[in-house]
């Protein structure tokens, strides 16, 4: 079983997974695995993943046979495991809990070669609409409290299969880090009487030099203190806490603008890697008025991101309203 | 001039290289670079690096040419500039100041293909003096807050040159995650009147599981909650706030047990790429009873980062307890 181990100091969780325990020799780089060969993700593959959670399928097809355009099926190898009941221990000064929790992938597309920014953006929403589904699930599981969705695309940004699909974690704990943001925007709140996200649309609409594109509900923007080189938001423009409770009309919109997005930031820097992260409110706090869910899209292009881990400073070569001129512009 | 900007709602700090502006065209991924060639760390080349700060020389040798076993020489390519006020201001809901602070580079060894983990133990200690000494000019300038000192080894944790170096940035804030650190062990010594960091060494002493070396006066753990497979802490036995504020005798044993733990790391992964980084107190509150400095040690093994970027949260493969005891017999 997976355990969840806190650290003393910062109060940060990590999951540690006692079973897949990599030994030295199982790290190789990345860079020497061969490519090609088998994908699980393939279709006519459908019996070498765990059996469909959900699935979007033509008419009269069984599940697990071919005739999807998109299945979400549990992480063969997870994180974190969904049987038993949540125990909470500790270790002399330490505190742990088992690895309770859900681990899904959502196989995107049956063909292999494509992704998001390629894909017609009715395929993109089918997506989020999944995300949406398996969210809306997992919140009544009583032992979880946060759902996290993410993609790695890209072997260099940690992705282990090339077939475009995005992952799902749902936890027992809400990471410090959705917390600290939770907990930043309310600060705001309690100050201004308004969301800070929905001021920090305000001015980006009004100063341009950020934007990157935008439509009638969304708006993607280089934010003002980007980390990264070309990190990009997509926000919703009308206040919404939670991804998952939306209009049913906002997914298009949704997924229009992160198709766009994601096809020039494909172009003007060559398909680089990337990681996206949905950030939600958590399960307990779902109605708010301080807290606006959106997406945070990070091309992964330079190294020098282990000295960040460490200490949370970063330093960006490339300044957001740059990047953000050149996303414009690469239409 | 390089600006510091601050995120509305985490409140973090970022530094944004406004002159070095890398465009997309800028980011070839690493690997393809060309390896060997000119190093302009190398013995003969000292006109090709800004004058040196300070240098550990032959007698008679004159700065800035041949006859150094160490020197201490300003980023030809700084993230932030030593010359100027500190000027603060605001551009309509966000913060910002003008990067003032200091980026300088340890140039550890004349010796190109050494590493800290090959040079003599008397070399590491060098390395560790150099770090004092500029950590303690630094604090002299009032406009400064914090100094960091890291060292990125290999392409893939971000060493822009092959050339064994660490580099050293003096920032005129305190970056949000050291104020955590500090903020932790804080609150866990108002509640039990103890250091959190000689709790964790009294337990690991005790536990011996997470142990992979010691000398009288240090110890080096795979932390309880490591955020990365083979992730290493080497702590001081004895309470001390600050690194730079040490009696003489700890660096030559610091020294000692960094090149140890560092040569086993090498020797078990395989010369991996790694970071490290010295969590050292603030400047503001040098000598305390709560807060304990110590080693960070990153090998970038996994490539999963980017999400953990995004989100704080960390799935780490390899079990600690396992992870040291492999560091333990890779004597």
């Amino acid at each position: 079983m997976p355990e969840l181990r806190k650290d003393p100091i910062h109060g940060r969780w990590v999951i540690i997974s006692t079973e897949r325990g990599r030994r030295p020799s199982d790290f190789v780089p990345e860079e020497r695995r061969p490519a090609g060969g088998f994908c699980p993700l393939c279709e006519g593959n459908e019996d070498r993943t765990p059996p469909e959670i959900i699935a979007f399928r033509d008419n009269g097809t069984p599940p697990n046979s071919r005739g999807w355009s998109l299945r979400v099926v549990p992480n063969k190898f997870p994180a974190l495991r969904i049987e038993g009941g949540l125990s909470r221990e500790g270790e002399g000064m330490y505190d742990k809990m088992n690895g309770v929790g859900a681990h899904e992938v959502v196989i995107e597309t049956p063909l292999h070669h494509e992704n998001l920014a390629t894909l017609p953006v009715k395929s993109v929403e089918n997506v989020l609409w999944a995300y949406r589904a398996r969210m809306i699930d997992l919140r009544r599981d009583s032992r979880l409290r946060y759902v996290l969705v993410f993609k790695n695309h890209g072997i260099a940004a940690g992705a282990s299969l090339e077939h475009p699909h995005s992952q799902i974690i749902a936890l027992p704990i809400v990471p410090k880090r959705v917390i600290e943001e939770i907990e930043g925007a309310k600060t705001y709140f309690r100050y201004k009487d308004r969301c800070v996200f929905c001021d920090i649309l305000r001015q980006e609409l009004q100063q341009k030099a950020r934007v990157i594109c935008e439509n009638p509900s969304f708006l993607s923007i280089a934010p003002f203190a980007s980390r990264f080189p070309f990190e990009t938001w997509v926000l919703p423009k009308v206040h919404h806490p939670s991804f998952e409770h939306m209009d049913a009309p906002l997914y298009g919109q949704a997924a229009q603008i992160l198709s766009d997005t994601l096809a020039r930031i494909s172009r003007v820097l060559g398909d680089p890697p990337y990681n996206y992260v949905i950030h939600t409110t958590s399960f307990t706090d779902a109605d708010n008025e301080y807290y606006h869910w959106h997406f945070e899209i990070m091309p992964k292009l330079t190294k020098v991101a282990g000295f960040e881990w460490g200490t949370g400073f970063y330093i960006n070569p490339t300044p957001p309203e740059e990047a953000a001129a050149f996303l414009r512009e690469g239409k």
